[in-house]
């Protein structure tokens, strides 16, 4: 795909996304801890996403995408590839819009985000990550079904739907009377900075914003210095299942490459010592990939001036009971 | 204490709790999750006061009391006993009112619990459980400083103060058009229940009210059903630590028996299967004593039409990490 072949979203893409989520998506609330507040010597307000349906911004795309499908030319409804996060959402999208979906998902990924999917009730397909591609068996697979790809972020559709949840957070800081200095998310493909760059750039425009990703994992970070698409050579060694994409999109590094100011990058130490801090103080639950953003500005990876306002966006909260338990155990505490 | 020797609150009085709590209290969001909805065939609603300030609804009661204090006439300011969630909240609202704030704690308390009070800006005192009267303690020191005592539930203004919760689910649910039928909330002393019901019987007529209580402590239950304050034989043994008042209050019960449908009881396995459930599905951090309604709704306890709105509250989210883990390793699935 090359940025000629697609017209790029706009912020009234994000406006039009949004009236189509109304009363379908959660408007998540913006939530602050004023003690934690006191403590930081900033405002810390956090975007919380774990509680969007399907437990991550994810279904805000997926439902935005899904439901502007021509079921006629499309009875078999939709696949789409996912770790996990993005299945959930286009299964469950799917399922309101009475579509049938497959979700291609890694063998090896955590047990809730399997059952969930299928919970959902989407057909899961699974494969083996070391030698199988993804993109060609769900490619097969839509041919074979007459099915539409949702693709996890490299779409307009999904980029305007994902912009919702920064397009809410500035309605509720303005509500709240805060503006807004820098916003943190975490990123993997780009698509939920990319729409929430949108939002922001009509609606708070002196807003900086960041991306925040694991270490080894970093490309938004090295492609938005480098000012071109860098490459991650991992595969693997992150707790951070959801935060996997090997590069930047093509759309959305588009957008983001002129509006973000930079990334900021953690270790899973400091991930783990995130999601505790989150249990201690926010009472939230959030999965590793969901924290990389709160943990990016807990341990001071961003220049935040006293007095600012800081949002983070915990953008998914589903992670095994037991990994969970075992970053209780190992983080530390603020 | 006598009811005649103090005037019961009115929805007035919580109306203006919540004229004082403005941009001091969180207002804490009235949560939903539709797959949850769609498994259980009614509508549920959580009311996510783990959210707020302190970790539950307490800091609503004790800054409603402790901003209408004469600190000329109270130079030593407040003294409250507590082994937990009360504590907190008089420490942060004495601390965000400059004044001083002495907690008296069991020295067995947990160290979390101890730091947390401390950490909140309070004078720790502890005392040897077997031995001492923390009321006792209490009165000595109020009187010694020159400082008010902050009664945990039966005072007018703290339960005036845990009603704003209940004006806020009011409020709530009309935004989003939504009728309640039934609301259940965890009662220990029955302070967050009364004022829930002074604001319901203005504002939300038609909503049943219920109680929610661990085993053993289900002096709520037997009261509402027996027309009289009945005691519980028991004084330790439930995992819900912040429930363990012996019975009603005098000024709560006053308010409770004649406006509430009854009283609804749960085993302490419930409980762990509720925390687990809502860490699962709702992303939500609920200490025991915070999950009791939820785990009555889940467990059925209440008879629910299909299509019927339940709102229950999550009173509180202060619950160290190795016990939450516990609760999940034990916790049974949806």
């Amino acid at each position: 795909m090359s940025i000629e072949e697609v017209q790029l979203p706009r912020y009234e893409d994000v406006a039009a996304a949004a009236r189509r989520l109304r009363g379908r998506a959660v408007r998540t609330p913006l939530l602050g801890t004023p003690s934690l507040d006191d403590k930081l010597g900033f405002r810390l307000r956090i975007k919380a996403e774990t509680l969007q349906r399907t437990g991550s911004f994810k279904f805000r795309g997926a439902f935005n995408r899904i439901s502007q499908i021509d079921r006629a030319q499309n009875p078999g409804g939709v696949v789409a590839y996912s770790s996990g996060n993005h299945g959930q959402g286009v299964a469950a999208a799917a399922a309101l819009c009475g579509l049938p979906a497959v979700v291609v998902m890694p063998a090896d990924s955590p047990q809730i985000k399997l059952r969930n999917t299928a919970g959902y009730g989407a057909e899961v397909v699974t494969f083996d990550r070391a030698k199988e591609d993804r993109e060609v068996i769900a490619a097969r697979i839509a041919h074979d079904r007459k099915a539409v790809i949702v693709p996890p972020y490299d779409d307009p559709a999904i980029i305007a739907g994902q912009g919702t949840a920064g397009l809410e957070v500035a309605e509720q800081a303005k509500a709240a009377e805060l503006a807004i200095d820098h916003l943190v998310a975490p990123v993997s493909g780009g698509g939920l900075i990319a729409g929430i760059a949108l939002a922001m750039e009509q609606l708070s425009r002196g807003t900086k914003l960041w991306t925040a990703e694991p270490a080894q994992f970093d490309d938004h970070a090295r492609s938005l210095a480098a000012g071109r698409r860098e490459q991650n050579a991992a595969l693997s060694g992150s707790i951070c299942d959801a935060l996997m994409a090997r590069s930047p999109g093509v759309l959305t590094f588009a957008i983001n490459q002129p509006r973000l100011a930079g990334g900021l990058v953690v270790s899973d130490d400091e991930v783990r010592d995130a999601m505790a801090v989150a249990f201690d103080v926010l009472k939230l639950v959030i999965e590793p990939g969901g924290a990389v953003a709160l943990a990016a500005v807990l341990t001071g990876k961003l220049d935040i001036a006293a007095g600012e306002t800081v949002v983070v966006v915990a953008s998914g909260g589903n992670v095994d009971r037991r990994s969970f338990a075992e970053a209780l155990a190992a983080g530390g505490s603020l």
